[in-house]
């Protein structure tokens, strides 16, 4: 609730007729009828603040980031190598490129169709979840009620002079660090800056007109700006306002302090239909198209509780100004699960036994609170029974999401679980924890698993008045005794005439406490005052003639209620970031050249599974390796040809870069005896055997039934002439 | 290029200051300076008549389409039992709906997803195709390039009192074919209206004001409007504004003629970033992204031609006023190949011979000039021989699009390749060919295939300077005469200033034909006179001074080409809706109760295979169907248990409806032996064998490995005492 009372204050607009204003109202946001005012309440945009958008801004370099064997990470090699080999690709790159928009090639691609595939598998298969695909295009009424409208928005400024547009935390958060490290040097301090590009080191120079300024700051100035920037993500525009003014933030381009934040949605804006009567918005999450259908959905369920949905799609937040590569992107994919579970009993789940045992590392609030940093390893079975984690529920999806991590092949070292702050979460969530992986760019949150409670359906049925609830029967009839509403209906629509049922309306809204009250004033006043905005002066009375309150007992036999929602929530365009880090290496090359990446992914979500390399580009090779594919393929398992004229080393290399788990050699000796070779990319070990033992091996490690040790076990170990040629370390 | 001819009369706007047209320009398109005149040209959308749009539009009820068995089928009773099972459902149902937006429930999305998958298997892995995932967010220049923003719309009109917006060519198709009924009313001959539901009539006659009036008209206007109605689609607005002038077509809600057609674009416009100044647009086609990405799938193919690249996403057509179902909608999944190929060589395919035998049926664009239908049924070898298709690769995809429907399940005796007519071909195209699904709204273009030249890649290389092109080495070296322009750089800038750049570009742009009548006119006259557009009047005059034209011979060792592009595009949504149709029939119930649905999919692309019924709700059956699940699970294949209280002819009956081919019923005998009973869906009959048996056939029923006739040779037949129950015709 807390963020909503700062922002009453700012009811007159200090910016009204200023340039920023007018363009942001006509020009910014093309329906005029449906802009937010950007002086809205915009604070709880924390509600929302699931796998896209992060508390630890990704912008921000993070200089302990290692690869896979623990070596210091070079982001920059690792980002050149993935465009290279077109992991992904800025959009639109020969029109210029739009920041936050990526396309995936071919490896991106496979990536993310084999995590998406093991998704399904570990969640909607293997809980029978109902999945759904709803649309993008969403009507505003829809995003009006469940908030978005109002108050899915960040803060923005703008520069007087040049009219660069600033979101507004960043920007204080950057001069901030500026002046710090300023200090630093003039303190005599090494400024780390060992993971900046040098492109990004020439831009940043550009925009400071040379750089750090060194000076000093008083001892009580930098623990300020340190406790500042410890909380920045805390502070509403208001309050991001008055540290501008306070501290003279001026924007280094121009010298000069931008103007006052204003609140910008961060919906993309369009409409619906040739006439411009139906405004929407591409949906900023996968959620609300699942509660819509919630009434279908259980109804589909055969009535069942409880049960969840859940969809994979696109979603997209018009980010201000992205600038952390994939992860933070104007257009990203979702894989969203809704649990909808009555809030009655404790939220227990029946395979929470299952994962009873599984061991996370817990970053609660408290620990937060004390500044601290240290996670806490535990079994979710404890941290649930000693109320670390709210529910069994929770829990379980918890440790369901740190097995599907685990499976993927993201570093466990580098999971941890943080827990909302108090003031993070929306005022509904009762507990909200996210999956958060370490990368380059700090801890990033990645999945977000929040207690929706029973908000989102709440408000859609008040709105359209569709029941979303449950009706179950009870064993037992239960008997209720309250204060029923009696309108003496012949008389009171003529008395009040057009505004009758509104009122009416009021009354029957009221709750049990409110009409205990209400039985007082009639028996004391013989009439009451009640609220009902919009008619009169908002305040009507009603007399005991046309009303009356009585104490009644009724026996129901079902139980009609609203259920709550936990709601596991994944960025797929973050985990496959995180992935890529995690499973990246570099091995030195014989011939002292620079040393070659690896991507050590396993082999399930490998994009490739097999590259067939032909000795050379001789013609006599050409159907051994048809056969082969054709074989592979039959098998179930990817393959791709490398018959370029490339040296098999470099072959190999290029396919290391791709993540290949496994390269098969096809060279005279398959001619004479149909024995092929089998490579290993991590150890670049390689065994030899008859074409079809070769596959079946093949088949077993891409499977996981077998490893690469049982393979070395039983099949002939391969250090022949080719070595020197094939092993590239 | 005649569409552009016939709309340069209409420079002038006969709409200027009328209300339709200030709404259309100042509030449809929030956008000013984005927006497409509605003067532009338009009628060349065929180029872009992919299976989202439609030449039989859809909306018409065709009356001889049939259910799998050959019933005359109900579409009004199949769409209910669609929605009742939750395959599709209106989008945000529960605030009113948006027309053209639907949602996939669970069926829907598994006979979804695995659609893809067997798309993905059957084109992107069979082929190693180059997958990529583009963003669907597009900035104005590439949809300003590539035509969609000046020519991607359709006519649209308003009625002037009740302001309701009509698709224009639809608008008079309606008309007419009312005005066609009354007079076979008026000549007593019989209105076939069955297909209609009484919703549709009820609405329709609403709109009309009390349906369709007996009027006879003269034999020569009944010929005059069957000829506009058979060529309804190659109207432009121009014409169709006087049809309705001509013919005095009055909208039956107001009696009133609508204003004339203006052109509405139909992409769904939005800005990105918190500035103005970057408008988009969501994709229409996932094609752009490809092409633009062209220069870096070449490279990541190690420079090896021909190849592919494909895309599976979302693309958005903001439709006048959709009305056909999952026919026509906004939002839809289209999976396109771009298949790249040199032009020379006449368009070789090395595979052609693999698929040289299939037989396709072919309607040629000759066929439909004679007025006929008759489709010929052809192996695609003897077709492209013939050439009656253009070339093999434009063949091998025509018959890889057929195995692929085959193997999902289409109907065969319902598909055929319909060839575009000439003035239904964008100018560039040579050859295009749809597949077209038979289905209650008639014959639907559900995939098209179209040989789009070189057209893209050019323009987008022209417009950015971006090298989309191929270097091919030649064999052996190529020697060149031709004429060279050779400028005389130290004067011709300082003479022209500010337009030097622009006259030496106009003059290098110029070919080796209009250099050969330059070097004339500089013979003759001692200057040249070229056009440049912007410069003076647009003539601009060089004189020999500053320009000479050289005959001048080279020798390359590098042929650069911009490949030519074989586009096969998918209409997933579309495809869908035909495979639900194509695979539904009724059978007779027991009871004398109404005839039941059923849905015969293939197992393969059936959305759940295996339905475990526990014989009651008793809780000893749990541990026994949980190990089946888990068994079925780990074999790969998806199971949903119903151990609902329903009779189990209620729950197989349920399932189909649903399409799920197996059923393995779980009763006591299985307490005691572990022997269960496996039913098929289509024939209702059973076998009986132990659990692991059982298990085995399904996986080979599944993968396909063994027919339903296999399994009831192998397994014993069970006729027990639970038939009358289980089965249900």
């Amino acid at each position: 609730m807390k963020p909503f009372l700062s922002l009453t204050r700012r009811l007159s607009s200090p910016l009204a007729g200023t340039p920023l204003h007018s363009n942001i109202r006509f020009t910014v946001v093309p329906i005029r009828r449906l802009h937010s005012s950007p002086f809205a309440p915009s604070t709880p945009r924390l509600k929302f603040q699931i796998p896209q958008t992060n508390k630890k801004t990704p912008e921000k370099m993070s200089t302990d980031a290692t690869t896979l064997k623990g070596q210091p990470l070079d982001r920059a090699a690792l980002e050149s190598m993935l465009r290279r080999r077109l992991f992904y690709t800025p959009s639109f790159e020969i029109y210029g490129g739009v920041s936050g928009l990526y396309d995936y090639g071919p490896p991106g691609c496979a990536l993310q169709a084999n995590v998406i595939d093991l998704w399904r598998k570990h969640f909607i298969l293997e809980e029978d979840m109902l999945e759904v695909d709803c649309t993008v295009l969403t009507p505003h009424d829809v995003l009006k009620t469940s908030g978005h409208v109002d108050k899915f928005a960040d803060w923005m400024c703008k520069d007087p002079k040049n009219g660069e547009i600033l979101r507004a935390d960043h920007f204080v958060e950057d001069v901030l660090e500026q002046r710090l490290k300023g200090d630093k040097e003039a303190r005599g301090l090494k400024v780390e800056e060992k993971e900046e590009t040098d492109k990004k080191k020439a831009a940043k120079k550009k925009k400071n007109k040379g750089g750090v300024e060194a000076v000093k700051l008083d001892d009580a100035v930098v623990k300020e700006y340190e406790e500042i920037l410890a909380q920045i993500d805390n502070y509403n525009g208001e309050q991001l306002g008055e540290l501008i003014k306070k501290y003279d933030l001026r924007n280094p381009a121009t010298g000069l302090q931008p103007t006052p934040p204003v609140s910008f949605n961060l919906m993309f804006q369009t409409s619906i239909g040739p006439s411009s009567n139906l405004p929407g918005y591409l949906r900023p999450e996968t959620a609300q198209g699942q509660f819509l259908n919630f009434a279908k959905l259980l109804e589909f369920n055969t009535g069942q509780m409880p049960f969840a949905s859940a969809s994979i799609g696109k979603s997209y937040r018009n980010e201000i100004s992205p600038r952390a590569g994939l992860l933070r992107v104007r257009e990203f994919l979702m894989a969203e699960i809704e649990h909808f579970v009555d809030p009655e009993g404790h939220k227990k789940h029946a395979r929470f036994h299952e994962v009873a045992d599984v061991e996370l590392a817990f970053l609660d609030r408290h620990t937060q609170l004390s500044g601290s940093t240290v996670v806490k390893r535990q079994t979710i079975g404890q941290a649930v029974k000693d109320g670390l984690v709210d529910n069994e529920t929770l829990g379980y999806f918890l440790a369901r999401i740190l097995l599907f991590l685990r499976k993927i092949g993201i570093d466990e070292k580098k999971i941890r679980f943080r827990q909302h702050m108090d003031n993070e979460m929306a005022h509904y969530a009762c507990d909200c924890w996210d999956a958060e992986l370490h990368t380059s760019a700090g801890w990033v949150e990645c999945v977000g698993c929040a207690d929706r409670s029973a908000y989102d359906l709440s408000v859609h049925a008040k709105k359209t008045g569709a029941p979303l609830v449950v009706r179950q029967r009870l064993e037992e009839p239960i008997t209720i005794e309250e204060w029923d509403i009696v309108i003496d209906k012949k008389n009171f629509g003529p008395f009040y005439k057009k505004d009758g049922k509104t009122i009416e309306n009021a009354l029957l809204a009221t709750t049990q406490e409110q009409r205990g009250e209400l039985v007082k004033q009639l028996e004391e006043n013989g009439k009451v005052v009640i609220d009902v905005p919009g008619v009169n002066d908002g305040k009507v009375e009603v007399s005991k003639d046309l009303l009356a309150i009585k104490w009644v007992k009724r026996v129901e036999n079902i139980r009609e209620y609203t259920p709550n929602v936990i709601e596991p929530s994944f960025g797929i365009g973050r985990i496959l970031y995180s992935l890529m880090e995690h499973n990246y290496w570099t091995r030195a090359s014989d011939g002292g050249d620079e040393a070659r990446g690896v991507l050590s992914f396993p082999p399930a979500v490998a994009p490739t599974k097999v590259l067939l390399v032909p000795l050379s580009s001789n013609k006599d090779f050409t159907p051994e390796v048809r056969k082969l594919s054709q074989k592979l393929r039959s098998a179930g398992v990817s393959s791709r040809i490398d018959d370029s004229s490339a040296s098999i080393g470099k072959r190999y290399s290029r396919n290391d870069e791709l993540g290949t788990p496994f390269g098969v050699t096809i060279d005279f000796q398959t001619l004479k005896d149909g024995t092929v070779t089998l490579r290993e990319r991590d150890s670049t070990r390689q065994v030899r055997a008859e074409e079809d033992k070769i596959i079946a091996a093949i088949k077993a490690l891409v499977e996981g039934t077998k490893t690469w040790q049982d393979v070395e076990a039983e099949l002939p170990l391969f250090e022949g002439q080719q070595e020197v040629e094939v092993v590239v370390r």
